[in-house]
């Protein structure tokens, strides 16, 4: 009889109404808030906190990530959080509101800190966002960095560049002090917004290889180093189509596929996961930011020539528009002319186009093609030339 | 020198105030309201009405379409209209204002007839659609018909099906009636949106190809059977990379990019128009109709074994979707696995993933590979499975 071990179920309210039942009918047995302790694949056993252990033929990791802390004092005072699953957003909010909190601090400014800063400030609280760089989410170019800083402060989010914490405090007026290289910032909630590392102890304690990125090393099956050990979602690696190298990136919709080519092999319908492209995106109050593939960096680290331009157009025909912009980077390699990647940002249409071309990428189309594809054209959903073609074919030029 | 000779440049507003010194300044001559009486391909040399001639190195024909009436008495009259371009747009904003109109009426239910539907209903006309089939936009299945015909009712437009107009005739209480082979309706103004057929007559007369579709036949530089004569946009074929057949479908952006296709090559910096997929899209009060590719019909006309089917889902994370729903039909070859269409219709989200198709159906992706490729997820823009996830596996399982 399968079984499921964990907490996760447990965070969802809809699942955990739904779900044991469900799973009983199909066969599979759930142990909730059950830790493992270790894993004995020599034996095909798991070892539980109680001491138990139950056998297996086949196994499926599936441990997640787990938000990064910083290495300084004071992390563990009450009000100190990190946001990785719903149980830290229920835990985040019940704090709040029984404390009353007036002032929230962010620390990091990726793209989980940007969507804290819109909830946080959605809940009348004053709210900073402590980086110790220049740009929040510096994984896009720039320009669209400035964007959501300038997001940032049309909705009132203090943006305090260039500081590095270095402790948590107990405050005077409000509940804690954040200290800083630079100063002390005085606040009632704290929340490290800092990323996540694949959470791989057991893994490793069990021998099974880890890759480059740290996460739990699979082949397209989604198959450990161990022939019966599966692993899925954020604990492993997948393959990127367009730098041909395993990386983590840890997102939910990845997790899920994952989850499925594992389950479908371990059932005997054999199926390959076919990789991603690195698509993803956030949205901060009014913004849409997205990105897919590659980088200049990241590109030129997988061998390729990367060129790129940025455009500025409209995410609908420009006299529907209403003095919307979108802007659109592309990414291209100079050798072949195909495309690498491209970020996006505006009040709309970014995501859309950012998936357009993360089909683009999926078949390795080059900028000649992309520059005069044929989109379901229509004013109000965007204009005779796209935005799309118009970067496509800018971008050419510049092969 | 080149000519330009026409009247569409009149038609709009922006354009006859920053044209013509813009086109001098390139040296190119403007000829407005000139027309063309005939071509004489043999010497090279243009006819215009007023008995001059005009000799040519190269010519483009940029015709157009022209807007269908039925062949029925009374289509003369004042008040009776049909929609092509700008100028008729403007002409029939005029005479509604002018003459104080309060029912109009819309023969034909193509996208133009649903667009003019919201247009009049805006303007607070009383409106109806009188066709004489069942459904409106009939290119689409039954059920996003039915999801159009919905979004007249609640947004007040009439819909008279299995009616056929026999003639237009003096009105009593309005200025007119609509005679049908079902009875008589009055109204104050008619505008008949029945389609458009290319404008072939100077081609044809010059000797030129037509295809099957009736339009110039082209090759994929534009060139048509003469290979001094090029032609571009509504009057000319495009190749259809699903079908694999020259067909005529008249959009602007298809067009757009005709014409700079032929215009590279005539400037000697060769280039290929790479075909079309099909993708078109329409909006009605607030429901988005997009298609791509080819239905089961055309499918099967081209040698295809189609099988589709349609599901309902979320345009965004269902948890934010405030109920919203989004209907796609997948269409795929049996025998392949290939994509050969799509169908979507919703509140919100039809034109975004029929675009994403579009690229995979430019590109003769599969469902295996749809059914697990990487957008950009993030709860505001989708689910972990977005619904071409879901579309494209539960149509994998019927291949």
């Amino acid at each position: 009889m399968p079984y499921y071990i964990g907490d996760v179920i447990k965070d969802s309210k809809s699942l955990i109404a739904r779900t044991p039942e469900k799973f009983e009918e199909t066969g599979i047995k759930i142990k909730l808030n059950t830790r493992v302790e270790s894993i004995d694949a020599g034996r095909g056993e798991v070892l539980l906190a109680s001491g138990r252990r139950l056998s297996y033929d086949m196994l499926v990791m599936g441990t997640g990530a787990e938000a990064t802390l910083p290495g300084i004092p004071g992390t563990t005072r009450d009000g100190v959080f990190t946001l990785k699953n719903l149980r830290d957003g229920i835990n985040i909010k019940e704090y709040i509101k029984g404390n009353m909190c007036r002032r929230a601090v962010i620390v990091g400014a990726g793209f989980i800190a940007m969507e804290m800063s819109e909830a946080l400030r959605n809940l009348g609280l004053e709210t900073s966002v402590v980086y110790r760089g220049e740009l929040p989410v510096k994984k896009w170019d720039p320009v669209f960095s400035g964007m959501v800083l300038e997001e940032l402060a049309n909705n009132g989010v203090s943006f305090i560049a260039h500081n590095s914490p270095v402790a948590v405090e107990k405050g005077s007026d409000a509940r804690l002090w954040l200290v800083t290289d630079k100063g002390k910032i005085e606040t009632d909630i704290i929340i490290f917004a800092l990323g996540v590392r694949p959470e791989t102890k057991l893994a490793r304690e069990a021998g099974l290889a880890t890759g480059e990125s740290g996460a739990i090393r699979v082949d397209s099956s989604q198959r450990t180093s161990r022939e019966e050990i599966f692993a899925v979602g954020d604990c492993c690696e997948s393959y990127h189509r367009v730098s041909k190298k395993w990386v983590n990136i840890p997102l939910g919709d990845i997790a899920n596929k994952q989850g499925r080519v594992a389950g479908r092999n371990i059932a005997g319908y054999p199926m390959i996961f076919p990789g991603i492209v690195g698509a993803q995106s956030f949205k901060v109050f009014d913004l849409e930011v997205a990105m897919t593939g590659l980088d200049e960096k990241a590109a030129e680290n997988s061998g390729y020539s990367p060129v790129s331009s940025i455009i500025w157009g409209n995410p609908v025909a420009r006299s529907m528009s209403g003095g919307q912009r979108l802007g659109l980077k592309l990414i291209a390699d100079r050798v072949s002319g195909r495309l690498l990647g491209a970020q996006a940002a505006g009040q709309g249409g970014a995501v859309s186009r950012i998936n357009i071309l993360s089909a683009c990428l999926w078949s390795g189309m080059g900028l000649d093609e992309i520059g005069y594809m044929d989109f379901a054209y229509s004013p109000p959903f965007g204009g005779a030339w796209d935005v799309i073609h118009t970067a496509a074919q800018i971008l050419e030029k510049k092969l």
